[in-house]
């Protein structure tokens, strides 16, 4: 620890997790002047800023280290104190009160989180006592959330592990090209040829997404340029889709019941693009951490290819 | 106009639009160094940055009023243009390709984008040939996109209306508590008991939702500090309250299909929580704009209260 204060780190930890100086000093339980005093307090000792005042306040680069450090600490802290209080084994989930309980931050792709993680999550055993802080954020941007430490662990994209973590793969996160069927005929008279993907109008869930262009690039040889709703919610990329906006690429766990109801067709069903998965979390001896590892494998082991 | 250059305001709205150099040059088909030459002439022309250079870039406050008179200029220019060539009626769809159709941005909150605002989408007759461009913000936040010109109307809980934004009242979204019928008995055996709220987990969306903490005051009379699950996810909102992490409010429309199967149980019947929420829209004579704003006010009038 080199002389750095627990307090000043668990401060910055809450400045960054709730994202302003406000939402830390109603976390901790201390006006916002004490939250400033802290950060400047570590900031002076390490002799960098540590903190982006933006809103969301962010880590800077140097404060990253610090920030998985202080996660990594309150961990084991509350671990090692819910340990020496004896097993929870009996007690009904959180009715052990507000000041345990180990808060878990994880992120996961919105995919993921609508289809098979929550799942995951409810597998914990109750008597660990962990509150959720789930973040959504795109496959291949979850790794930054790792890197500066706001989430201990994710469901990423990325199979290069982050500085200080673990990586494992999951499985494949399969999706099929579905369009409504009247739509679809309009569309596709003659199937999915280049010309009908360069025209048929599709949804996209956002400017990082690149499921449909991949699937483009894969069924006609090239990158085309059709014209694209952008729908960043989950539920409304399907009804888009069962509306007849356009058509695009959903999670093979989502299509099953729209299909089986004829409310949407597979465009091709011998045809699909499958996303990897990848779990990294902190490398830290964590009883909380390794139950939630084992737990996002056996989910991921029943959902994914 | 003032000497302005009509190209170099398109190009600083596709920076905003696409978040970044790359994606503008992408989409106007120039290649990068012709956007930052455009930008900064522009830039030079208003004695101003316009562009944050952040990731995404958004506008400074002095490139806000440029951003948005260029989405009004592209807007309008589009639909002259879509006169001019003739009515487009019997054309399906996108057919048209891919130079043509109106680019509209809006912003709406999860809850909306979940239930009733895709089917408000697809009421805009399809001779206009809308592109969508749909952001998912928070109700409370989303007057920041409209007054940066990011979007040019907008599902809102404000109902200020933002400088140049038109606002009209759409009613209001109910939610309801759930939870699963075995917890509910554990967590609320006495009914939703000051005491039991205290200490029942609850889900919350993110640290912006406080739908929950506005029904714990009013069952309560005061604040109450819950262990908090943060779950910012429609889909896997409700999936934690299912799988028995927690209790939390969820959209009527929503809950009618838990609560029938008996997945989950209406906590209090009689107590509910109504967000109202407004659309507002740049004061524009635009006839997509006032078609988008028709088919959301019918779609609203059948799905709020």
């Amino acid at each position: 620890m080199e002389g750095l204060d627990a307090t000043h780190l668990r401060t910055l930890a809450a400045v960054v997790g709730e994202g302003s100086f406000e939402g830390a000093a109603r976390l901790l339980h201390v006006t916002q002047s004490a939250v400033s005093q802290r950060i400047r307090a570590l900031e002076a000792a390490v002799g960098q800023v540590l903190v982006r005042r933006s809103r969301p306040c962010r880590a800077t680069p140097a404060g990253e280290p610090l920030l998985r450090l202080a996660g990594q600490l309150v961990l084991l802290e509350r671990e090692a104190l819910a340990e020496a209080r004896g097993p929870l084994s009996g007690t009904p989930g959180f009715r052990s009160g507000v000041g345990t309980g180990t808060r878990v931050a994880v992120v996961a792709n919105a995919d993921s989180l609508a289809t098979w993680f929550v799942p995951a999550l409810a597998r914990l055993p109750a008597d660990l006592a962990v509150r959720f802080d789930v973040r959504q954020d795109d496959q291949d941007h979850t790794a930054d959330l790792l890197r500066d430490g706001t989430v201990m662990a994710g469901v990423t994209a990325q199979r290069t592990p982050v500085q200080g973590c673990r990586v494992r793969r999951l499985g494949a996160l399969r999706y099929r090209a579905l369009a409504a069927p009247a739509p679809a005929g309009r569309w596709f008279p003659d199937g999915i040829t280049e010309e009908a993907l360069a025209a048929a109008p599709v949804i996209v869930f956002d400017r990082r997404d690149r499921v449909q262009h991949r699937f483009i690039r894969a069924v006609a040889g090239r990158d085309l340029d059709p014209p694209v709703h952008y729908v960043p919610s989950v539920p409304a990329f399907s009804e888009a889709i069962r509306l007849g906006l356009g058509w695009g690429l959903v999670p093979e766990q989502l299509a099953r019941a729209d299909v089986a109801a004829g409310r949407c067709v597979d465009l091709a069903p011998d045809r699909f693009v499958d996303v990897p998965l990848y779990w990294q979390h902190w490398r830290l001896d964590s009883p909380v951490l390794a139950a939630l590892t084992e737990a996002v494998r056996a989910a991921a082991a029943d959902a994914l290819r």
